[in-house]
């Protein structure tokens, strides 16, 4: 079999900075044509739109939608009905519901659909669940918080109805949780801390739990400045896990037990392929589902507007 | 076999005008409890809580829950672990997750577990479906417009969190809906107007679409004084249907189809014994993943605050 034909739509910084070197480094699978409004990669074939790359390039197998989520749904359905096989970055759409819809296209059309959760591929992940899978688990606490300014500069979407604010990292670390736990959970409560001058918070405070009562708190910051903090501490009843630097390293008790280069979207094109070769899908829509209670169940505050370019 | 002895959680209005008249008109049912902080009903026996009910009284088979959505998952999580079928008010729950929890507990204790939706079982519902199924459909018009002082009096829960605000009477227009129509929806915008005292919104204007691109627009308004609205307009290739009075009455092209008189409570208490009878569970979240949608993609508005004693 040849190597997978691959467009990637929407050519910003998450294309840049982790989908392009990921391809390159994923056997099987080839970057062939961009569609991008504005930006262009080399030699590349390079469409405006989804729709030009679709009806001009019609040798290319799949999409990589790299866009706001937004949009992504129109461009995944003209991808799916051109037969295409398409992936999805985070979060999968801007609504639960429009997800079935697409996974029923998938189905029809006989397409591969791979709504991808980036952070499940960190190293610790799969350990982590491995570990809490014969444990009984006591508490688990999140702390995500970094600084916006850094790692989403002028992206002004993300302030945007369906942008999700600080939940547009916060999500990360939902679907890390949503792995590892051995038990399904829900919102109980929930604070969400809105910038007077945005349509997305900036702040959010969660309490879940399962049917055992588990107490499990998440903070999510999106100013948080100096060190950046991407952790899950889970407490058991054989001593506490943690989960850090975004999934990549994990510690049991203090101690060591992995510590992982960034690989997470090689992983994602390694599944990508794998799912395309085997004719399979793969839609989890749980921690996109957590966010939309915590928008419905959680207090609003209003807090200070947010400027990008502060002193 | 026996008739099942019910027990209702939650004296309150719903109970009283819409609960106790159907299950006294439904054969196969009996009310012989009542969990209610303050209230009591004649010789019934009364308990304070549900934890002093399913004590106290073990010969009953199931449980309505007619309590706020905000509390309601503990009590069905705790009626299942004792072994009760159980009925939910909608909305099913203060958020979508618990719900997938209550489904695999009562799958696990092989108990009936009935999301209700009321209007579904309005007379016009199932005839605007099977109208529906033949037609193509060109466009969709919601108006669900009420006095909340007329019909919500004193009910504080609604405005907090998880109170769902003018979406509690919506999401009635989205089980309809949800019903009705042939193809799953999808929401694409929304504008919510949240009072400045209330943590959830007095009026919400949706846009929601589906595969085909049918333009599909839901208002919601709280403050409507005078004649009250609860209509669904669907246009088609064949004229236009409307569903009227929430439900009760259809019209095509303006000729009346269906003029029924109000009995969907009775339609719910039949179909639980059903259930109960035939030993199964119907939870759909459809309408309630709908309505977290809206409030994760929707717009805010901040508008003037609600005071219940207005002049």
């Amino acid at each position: 079999m040849g190597d997978i034909r691959l467009a990637i739509v929407g050519l910003g910084k998450i294309a840049r900075d982790q989908h392009i070197p990921a391809i390159a480094a994923t056997e099987g699978i080839e970057l062939t044509a961009i569609a991008s409004r504005n930006a262009k990669l080399g030699a590349v074939a390079h469409f405006a739109t989804i729709d030009d790359l679709l009806a001009g390039a019609p040798e290319v197998d799949a999409v990589a939608l790299c866009t706001p989520p937004q949009v992504r749904r129109a461009q995944a359905a003209s991808a799916l009905r051109a037969g295409k096989h398409v992936l999805l970055e985070k979060p999968p759409g801007a609504s639960v519901s429009e997800l079935p819809v697409l996974i029923a296209a998938a189905e029809i059309g006989k397409r591969t659909l791979f709504a991808t959760w980036h952070s499940r591929f960190a190293a610790g992940v799969e350990p982590a669940r491995i570990f809490l899978a014969e444990r009984e688990i006591r508490s688990v606490r999140i702390e995500w918080k970094e600084d916006v300014r850094v790692w989403h500069p002028g992206q002004t979407w993300i302030w945007e109805p369906g942008g999700l604010g600080v939940f547009d990292p916060g999500i990360n670390a939902l679907s890390i949780l949503t792995r590892i736990l051995p038990q399904p959970i829900f919102l109980t409560a929930a604070e969400l801390r809105f910038p007077e001058n945005c349509a997305a918070p900036i702040a959010a405070d969660l309490d879940f739990s399962d049917e055992a009562g588990t107490l499990i708190r998440a903070e999510f910051d999106f100013l948080q400045t100096g060190p950046q903090t991407w952790d899950i501490h889970v407490d058991t009843d054989q001593g506490r896990l943690t989960l850090s630097s975004g999934g990549a390293r994990l510690f049991h008790d203090g101690r060591i037990l992995v510590d992982g280069e960034d690989a997470e979207y090689r992983g994602i094109y390694r599944r990508f392929v794998d799912l395309i070769r085997t004719g399979q899908s793969d839609v989890d829509l749980t921690p996109l589902a957590h966010v939309a209670d915590a928008f419905m169940l959680g207090r609003r505050k209003t807090v200070e507007a947010f400027v990008e370019e502060a002193a």
